[in-house]
């Protein structure tokens, strides 16, 4: 293959060097076998392609040396960006290394340095000799420091490619990404200026919901103006950006999104839910005391992702069961039998039973019907009532009606708990949201 | 390249198609520009996959002739199987027709029977001209109905390969590959036989440690026995697989696993921890209380993940601040000042306080470090307690020492707990876990 002849894969890719052109690849045979979903190609193309980079493939490969060898021997010819993900565990069929050192002609040095982080990093847990292949990397490569995880990346040229290798675990991956992969590219090809993105955060908004405000929003073809769009769905929120065109340009859509879906459903940057109560709250100087029926502690868990909750989170109750909501909340035996423990009544009970019980500032309670089993005619699954006390001020309830599984059903009635006590906090008006979505 | 020849490549595909070999290419800008998330590479390689098919590889390509030819002649020279997703839209972008008739050398047929169901399917819309492209076929290649939406699919021979395109949208793409696609695949290459493997479980154990064990498991090397297995890393677990070989092989292997990692952390089948705990609860017709420390709530989110929790799960307390854990859980002033919130006495102390205020047969507490800050030499962060509570009878409490991220040592200390409560509500003895991990 014409690859393999490094005088016409130089040319080539000196050729579209000029274009910025990236291969992304995924390896693993748990991608090619259907058994786990590969979101790296997503997530890295569209970073990529807000450098400017045009990507010519994204790529999932399984643990197969023949097969992994040639992708890879293909993407440094017509690619001059590669990036690796996966394949850097200390597993037998973890191939990353070996692969790229093998295409570069070079063995495998062993970083005294990494190895001693990975050991730092295990303190105490028993170190297979496994691991040791961890600290591994082809000579001439430099490491790329993984803070989250035992693997470094490492990176490094390849005929005229510069070649990236992250970890699999987007937890690890991500943030090298930013930290390191980024400034890296910036650097080599020339940063796509990032000042001409505008982001943000969509918070209870169904993905086609956003897609057509982005598309409708700024006339009848914002793209012909210029401006540029993508999104990150994730567990609860959907991050957005706008690119491209004049600031106000992009300004303007985003204006024309709040208008159609709300200030309390788009905000301006990166933002978690869970981050926007914690700011309520610190302004505030109050605390919060949940009481959580059907999310089962999601909420608390959300607010406790971020470090410091203790600020901001006293504590709560998985006020799971009847008995639990009685017990705990002091929900009456009467409200339960006459409106159910899924009712206006219940919540406004559980929220001020969670203010009186610890005696903070803010109550938040949810009920709901979660599924896939107890619906009814009158409250089918995805019926959630959602209450906020505030001690010596009002208790307000807010009923939502929530589409899809018990899983997005109850991420939905957490995000909703969140920004309506955010909302109650800073004496906002909150949206109507009877209706479903 | 050598896929344009047409002898080599038949050659090539007669060798390839008797290990049932294929590849899946999913067209569209917007995948490459990291818009939307392909999801048809895991769904159609998990199908194929449990059809006996090995996948080589998943292709994400932009709407890009000179791309997408390059990425179809090279699928139809390895595979035996080629499936398409996407391209089969009305507009100009939507290419794979056009490709696909290109590489047979055939001209594109209009099929009138196709236009008159689009055309009944829009009725009363306005139909347009870019519509009719719908309606169109390489020559030679058989139409595939589409229930649920206007872009019919289509299949017929390259070379030695079969090709197969449907449409984007998951909603058309699913049903057709269920009613369609798979019968004509099983048709065509036969169906394969799923019964050679064994699925286990590994709970609390680093991927590394069980890869070790794996790999040293059965004798020097069981892959020359034919055992391969593979892994899959979850949230709160790695489910692995243990294919080929003989039945016995595969069950000396996983019998070394237990043997090297316990009965507690390797399990038969897929499950999850709370799950475990669950079925454990069951079958002593006993209900639990929590009382979460560090975790926020994360107990009680993956134990009412399971539709059903209500008959085993009571509630609990998201005892978070030192507060909520005296004001809730009883625990003593001196017990917190003498010995802190993460202690053994503090653990004990909660767990009882669960079953007292529950009144239900069992409690499971967890106190700890969850980090980034405040460890301290004597109480690193990771540094865990738990505890867990029966009604009228003993309390126990473990240490743990997790690394990792906040995120990471908080599930890890969720799937401990659930599972020390397991062991201790079925009486089995747990394993020491005061060595790091």
């Amino acid at each position: 293959m014409s690859s393999r002849d490094p005088s016409i894969s130089s040319k080539k890719t000196s050729r579209v060097c000029e274009q910025k052109t990236a291969v992304i690849i995924s390896a693993g045979t748990e991608l090619t076998e259907g058994i786990i979903q590969d979101a790296h190609v997503r997530y890295i193309a569209s970073e990529l392609t807000s450098l400017g980079f045009a990507v010519r493939r994204g790529v999932q490969v399984p643990d197969d040396m023949a097969l992994f060898r040639a992708e890879l021997a293909r993407a440094i010819a017509d690619s001059c960006l590669v990036i690796i993900t996966g394949g850097l565990g200390p597993t037998s069929d973890d191939l990353t290394r070996e692969i790229v050192a093998e295409a570069a002609g070079v063995p495998l040095d062993f970083h005294q340095e990494a190895w001693n982080a990975l050991r730092a990093r295990l303190a105490g847990r028993t170190v297979s000799e496994a691991n040791r292949k961890q600290a591994l990397a082809p000579r001439g490569f430099a490491l790329l420091p993984n803070p989250n995880g035992t693997a470094p990346g490492f990176q490094g040229r390849l005929g005229e490619a510069l070649v990236v290798a992250l970890p699999g675990p987007p937890s690890e991956l991500r943030p090298m990404f930013t930290r390191s992969v980024l400034p890296l590219v910036a650097d080599r090809f020339g940063a796509a200026a990032e000042v001409d993105v505008l982001w943000g955060t969509a918070l209870m908004v169904p993905e086609s919901s956003l897609e057509e405000a982005l598309r409708t929003g700024a006339g009848a073809d914002p793209r012909v103006r210029g401006v540029r769009w993508g999104t990150r769905v994730d567990e609860d929120r959907i991050v957005f950006s706008l690119r491209g065109g004049r600031s106000e340009e992009r300004a303007a859509l985003f204006d024309s999104l709040v208008t159609r879906l709300g200030p309390i459903r788009i905000r301006g940057g990166e933002t978690r839910p869970a981050q926007l109560l914690t700011d309520a709250l610190l302004s505030r100087n109050a605390r919060i005391a949940l009481a959580e029926s059907c999310t089962g502690g999601l909420i608390g868990k959300y607010l406790t992702d971020l470090p410091g909750s203790s600020r901001v989170l006293w504590g709560g109750f998985i006020a799971y069961s009847n008995e639990a909501k009685k017990q705990l909340l002091g929900v009456g035996e009467d409200v339960l039998s006459e409106h159910g423990a899924v009712s206006e009544e219940a919540v406004l009970e559980m929220a001020r039973g969670a203010v009186e019980a610890s005696g903070v500032e803010a109550g938040l309670s949810v009920s709901g019907i979660a599924g896939p089993e107890g619906g009814t005619p009158e409250k089918p699954v995805g019926t959630i009532w959602i209450a906020v006390a505030q001690k010596g001020g009002a208790c307000e309830a807010r009923l939502f009606g929530f589409s899809g599984s018990r899983d997005m059903i109850r991420r939905r009635t957490a995000v909703a708990g969140m920004l309506f006590a955010e909302a109650r906090l800073l004496g906002r008006v909150f949206l109507d949201t009877r209706a479903k979505w």
